[in-house]
């Protein structure tokens, strides 16, 4: 694994830095040995983080060489104090590296309202800079890990204007995940040029699919951040959008944040299953996700997941508080290949076996037709376990 | 107990009609001696029992002499035979008390998606007819139980007009509950003469101010419905809405009905706790309740009340993405009186002390001024524990 998510010109390490006691990495640095492209794509809380509100600044020039991140403490609603911090904190890494502090970001996950200790960057910094490595990225996927039981990473290779172009993402979140981003972190380096507007048009687009899709439980955090960096080593003709090539890296950046947000949804705090809510049929495309998303954030609907239950009844309770419109009697709901509900009306004892089997499995869809029109909508959901009320009931203890 | 639900003109009666087995109490029948003036409120979902729908035709007269209602099945997303099967037990009521078929309402509660046995009907109405007499409410209030672990009733007396009246409410509800009418039934007798169309606007403005403030779980079901009789035996001129007496009734009513919809968040499916969510300071009310519902509604809140952990970096997470404007920075909250966070920031170990002591309570309020207007709403909510996903994840079986 540690060799795939190298990526030319990048380097990162991660440390124990104390925030969260001697034994656990909490602190990570990735840094690009030139000036990349860069662009991010942030919560829209209005409660936002210090570092957020940091990283939007310095992001305006679409370029930086630096990540400097921490778990344990979101400095999120830690006031001017809380500001000073991540400014202190990203100066230790630019001076060290030796670097201007305006290409450094900064961020943080873990307990809002706390204030980071700045001594704890005075230790870890040097230790970062002195361990950064071309192997180092595996590391940082671990250090930002809060209730997440795995490391969240991704590549993909693509060919960019004849030459050969890597992405490597790396991804927290388990809980406080839901649409309009995830209470989550990610990065991703790539070697492509790309024009620093075009790339934050890309990273947008690919967030719309895939960070923004997924649900674990309803919340929204005043962290989330997805970061790209784009170094230019391939040396392919800079992507502007219209170029050769953007179309290829567009689609390959799309399918690693795909592929990192649904690691998130499979990591669920307490999940067992991995759950796709995809609904066609509806008056337009804005109704598909509000009915989509009411079914995939219904505790009902998701303790029924848990209970392997094919309780058809919550869906389409869901579907009737959604503010999408239709006709009650003409939805039909299939988990998988297996129809369960037609024209309304349940189609019987068979036909809920059949997709009680299908409940069994560890991943499966709810597909959803209204029959109202030609708007569709898929995002992501788990089940709703007792561990995650057990987690969410001790998480700071 | 028993004694404390009669009201003058009123009887009523339960019966194991077998729905729900051989030995549980799953349907009654309320009669008033004369034909009353009636109103409901019903489900705001697109997706409405067959008994909601004709009960909102049958309603339209502003008339009514008997509710017979079931639990076990809720008789939603029925079909035509579901619709069939409304009419035809609501017939059998009114040919065994020999009044006209419009004056019979019918409701139901249970699991959506399954069809009503009318010989449970053809056996039980008979019965339930025989049985009738003035202490019968007690018994129905049992009868509609569903995941309900104590039936809940209430009782008020005001003076109209220079005449005792005298209203009896009682309810169901559990899960399934969310503002905008919860999972619940409710049923309120009253011997006050109230003209119709003045029934109605108390009814909806009490519900506004008790029902649909409420929630358990965000759910929101296919079969709500609060209904009200009033049969004028206490001979007071009919109220009107600007005639004498009009305002101590509707504060009587609402009085009850927010007693009978606190007694459902207490009873929510594996609560603990019942917490009043209260926000000041918003732009508008409207924005208020926005901020008010999202707290009350989050996960992550609930588990850490559950926790008893005064984590309030969960609160301002769900704060900031209600969509109320406001400034992080001047946003107070207390649990009770207990200020744990001021202007923004929290206040410290021993103002969390202080709230975590709060926490320990039964019942509590959260407190919360955005200091960035005139709006404010409260509402109610519980604590989310392991019990709500046990119950859930076993409803059918």
């Amino acid at each position: 694994m540690t060799s795939d998510l190298k990526v030319n010109g990048f380097k990162a390490a991660a440390v124990r830095s104390g925030i969260r006691g001697k034994d656990r990495l909490d602190m990570g640095l990735i840094v690009c040995e030139c000036s990349a492209a860069a662009a991010g794509v942030f919560t829209t809380s209005r409660v936002k983080a210090a570092p957020v509100l940091l990283d939007i600044e310095r992001l305006a020039s679409g370029r930086a060489r630096a990540v400097l991140v921490n778990s344990g403490i979101a400095n999120a609603c830690s006031g001017e104090a809380g500001m000073a911090a991540a400014v202190a904190a990203g100066r230790l890494a630019a001076d060290g590296l030796g670097i201007d502090q305006r290409e450094v970001l900064v961020s943080s996950t873990g307990v809002i309202g706390e204030q980071l200790d700045l001594a704890c960057f005075e230790k870890g910094v040097p230790e970062l800079i002195r361990s950064l490595s071309a192997d180092g990225l595996t590391e940082v996927s671990r250090a930002i890990m809060t209730t997440d039981t795995v490391p969240k990473t991704a590549v993909r290779h693509v060919e960019v204007d004849g030459k050969p172009v890597k992405l490597a993402g790396l991804a927290k979140g388990a809980g406080m995940i839901k649409p309009d981003m995830a209470t989550m972190l990610a990065f991703i380096m790539t070697d492509a040029a790309v024009e620093p507007a075009c790339l934050r048009t890309m990273l947008r687009a690919g967030c719309e699919r895939s960070f923004n899709r997924i649900t674990v439980d309803g919340d929204t955090s005043t962290n989330d951040s997805a970061i790209i960096l784009a170094n230019g080593l391939a040396a392919n003709r800079p992507l502007t959008g219209s170029s050769e090539g953007s179309a290829e890296f567009g689609r390959a950046l799309n399918d690693l944040l795909k592929d990192l947000a649904l690691q998130i949804v499979r990591d669920g705090e307490g999940a067992t299953k991995l759950v796709t809510v995809r609904v066609t049929g509806a008056r337009s495309d804005a109704e598909a996700r509000q009915a989509a998303e009411t079914v995939a954030n219904s505790n009902l609907v998701k303790t029924a997941f848990f209970g392997e239950d094919a309780n058809w009844g919550r869906i389409i309770a869901a579907l009737g508080r959604s503010g999408a419109e239709f006709d009650q009697y003409k939805v039909d709901i299939a988990f998988d290949d297996a129809l369960l509900v037609a024209d309304g009306l349940g189609l019987g004892r068979g036909a809920e076996a059949a997709a009680t089997g299908v409940l069994r499995n560890k991943e499966f869809s709810v597909n959803i037709d209204l029959k109202n029109g030609e708007g569709l909508y898929a995002c992501y959901t788990c089940d709703f376990s007792l561990d995650y009320v057990r987690i969410n009931a001790d998480y700071r203890s």
